[in-house]
């Protein structure tokens, strides 16, 4: 395969495509607050999130709490406090994916061997904490306004169309709803195994117009079942090919209903030093 | 104690201050971006990060990895993908305390009980997933600059000093740089006993100015050792009384060398159901 | 209710029933041993260990592995090792359950506060580690020989039908057989709400007979549903009253094609400092 | 280096020198019983156990405790509990090594790859689960009664005195007092670098004997440092060649009290599937 951005940014560069948000990039979509509404882009995080079977789930424990001083704990100078842990997989919820998170022959993005990956050292290349703060334009690819609900995959036809009037250009964030998310219930189970998202034509159109992310209210940016012969075909091309990371899991009915197609996006991973990827709580700032 | 914000946004309110920032907040401090630079003010996560003696560590596992392949794993049309796991602390490195995690009295901030803080439930009331994503004008108070370094806390007249010209109000947040997380050496131990934080009369001050958060770049934000007989007199005065959450581990350095004074700032707590705080990565925009 | 073993072994006592385990038992006990025949009861622990709906599971993650190597971690020496960690609920799998697990009207075994059970300090009064080794003599209650596979209640004409010649006293660890855990289908889903344990009449007959322990193949030792009006009536009245601690999950198959009655038991719970339960990995040595 | 016990009990063995221990030895070691004291064998675990640099440590919370019904829990039926989960790195405190633990020249005991320890899979080979519950006779050496306390590694023919008229045969567990347990202070820190053990030849002695279990009182079983230019070259020869698994972290000093030198040994690692080591909790029955 096509390896189209390796070296573009240098042979130690291990960003990938967020180095195309330069600080016009990033003035330019300032620019772009007109009423203030910041809207959350981001699911809750609790013990109940959907989990796919392959994984582990969300432990949340509190080491001290109310309960303690109920119970009759001393209260030295009249302080009371609560902590807590979580034991938290860093691919569940709103997520974003590292470059480090998906490969294919043996190498990373910009050809950094797969090696590099251990139980040891985690990521030496590639890791989430390599991904600078997201401080970008976003932009809004609405597939379900239009076509309405939908499980099929979503053709590069009609991600040009919801992108037209849009300009997409170098280092903007693309968030797509494909309805994914808003379709699912918890209570009788999440359907990981079919979901409507974008195929491999859609995502290299995506690609070649320079974006920095791709964003999506599903669990995989990708359609699923994939097509046949292939596995997870658009993470290899987009993260490993043009070093761009995924963010998953997104929340988007709101910013639909606001009717927003252009904000300001700010997504701040959490720097965990040779992470395959970390929970986000992305804002659009409308 | 005076409890100065209980009741101000409603009985049933558990935002606390970050109420104070309004769309025409947002507004302005999108408009305070000139350069475009970003600045993150994020410790790295590892299970290097300095721990208090009472407090278990970070860990960090992969569940899939380079060297699963190396070993012989499938590689099912072609993909390969790492992924990973982290138990995590919610008060170490980079985080904020939400308005569940400081009391006194048996009540948290505007007066729900201290009760509601549970093993089982986690934070019925104050967790950190009600605190909203804060987009806000920053402000940096740089106390290294006005006394160059020093373990002795901070007192009111410091800060309004380091404040001159700034003009502090509703819905600001603050960052104080003391000087104390530049000035550790992980090598030879973390001394988490001796910080020079601010003290209450400072902390006040800063409530009464209306800030919506209260940052700085030790462990603690106040003192320490605390006044004879007081235990985290400013964490129960901000949190329980004013309803400020505290944004604590922050990096200043790298903005305090850009000579930022104000600027967007940008912190997204993880919405994560009932915990008392959240790792988080805030930016400053300049 | 009554609080039939409080103050038997003085007021500080935090071991209860396994008290009657004198050396006496344990010199009988060993003398059982006719053919030299191990059997393990405990169910293998990993992912896949059916977790009722309020629990978390387990995670089990390498640290270091054979990938590493594989992907050319360095092996000084020579050396090559694996390590991993383990996320264990302590009431999963084949366990035993601590007399700090259950009680009612505030009040432990022995007559010590529930207050004493809290998130900071752990369990400060009747931990599992205040268990000690359990050796002593087995006997298995083979109530699916009797019946045949039930999902019904087990009363108490039943077991002591089951119990005949086998001269039950004091000290002994007895093991019921209910056909619960073999009748289990991990692929389809496992009941916990529907399970063939014994009712409060055979728990107190036990209990009164001296037993030590008692444990069963199934995963709360009593029937489920319990009778109206009561919520886990069993473990209330021997964990509680009786200071009997529970071996729950048992792996009774093979003991019982082995047609063994009495043998040497032996069960080391992992001295976990307060904590409600332990893993355990019992044996009956034939 | 040799491979002495490869191929011993078949190509596909996975338990190595356990399965020295026949029906015969088991009636043997039961008839060892003399006074029925039980003695306990394991350290307590809590989250000060001490923990190697290089390790995570023990990790303890309550999911539910006294302190929920303090502050207003419901009790349905009046049934109060509570439960908890650990997070516990396998080779702390008192654990066996498995015969995946550790190897050479990419390979493990009897020929497996080390490429079958993995992330994904954990050990499919050799995993702790392997190991069968040991019931055998036990053996003290104790090195501290013959020379007194040293930092000193323990030749060959020190153990040859200790083991003196104790008739050492195919089977036995054989522990090693060594007295470093006993002489550290976690008050003022752990000193793991510097370990009184067995040197290689007085392993290979061991070895020969035909000795199923080798355990000791100290973390590595062997002498630290290491003679120049080896690493863990005891773990090589007995887990690797020998097919041995070690226990590491005993605690002798009762058992030397009471003067045993053989008795009744149990222990029954937890069968975590595909886990490197197991904590344990042995006893010696006199």
């Amino acid at each position: 395969m096509a390896q189209e951005n390796w070296g573009r940014w240098g042979a130690e560069d291990e960003v990938g495509a967020p180095n195309l948000i330069g600080r016009d990039h990033v003035r330019h979509a300032a620019g772009l607050v007109r009423t203030g509404q910041v809207i959350s882009l981001a699911q809750k995080i609790s013990d109940r999130l959907p989990v796919p079977g392959h994984r582990g789930g969300v432990q949340h424990f509190m080491g001290r709490d109310g309960g303690d001083y109920a119970a009759g704990a001393k209260q030295p100078g009249g302080f009371q406090f609560a902590e807590d842990t979580v034991i938290l997989p860093l691919h569940l919820g709103t997520h974003i994916d590292a470059l480090c998170h998906a490969w294919c022959g043996d190498h990373l993005f910009n050809g950094f061997p797969g090696n590099t990956v251990r139980s040891t050292t985690k990521a030496l290349r590639c890791g989430v904490e390599k991904i600078p703060p997201l401080v970008t334009r976003g932009v809004l690819l609405d597939v379900v306004k239009l076509r309405g609900p939908s499980g099929d995959s979503i053709p590069q036809s009609l991600i040009e169309q919801s992108a037209r009037g849009l300009g997409l250009r170098d280092g903007d964030a693309v968030l797509i709803r494909t309805g994914w998310l808003e379709g699912q219930d918890p209570a009788t189970g999440i359907d990981f195994n079919r979901e409507p998202g974008i195929d491999v034509e859609a995502a290299l159109w995506l690609a070649e117009c320079g974006v920095s992310i791709v964003g999506a209210d599903n669990f995989a940016i990708e359609a699923l079942p994939f097509p046949p012969g292939t596995v997870f075909p658009v993470h290899q091309r987009l993260i490993r090919d043009y070093g761009i990371p995924l963010l998953e899991g997104l929340v988007l009915r709101e910013l639909a209903e606001a009717e927003a197609t252009e904000f300001l996006f700010v997504a701040m991973p959490l720097p965990i030093a040779g992470a395959t990827g970390s929970p986000v709580a992305p804002v659009a700032v409308l």
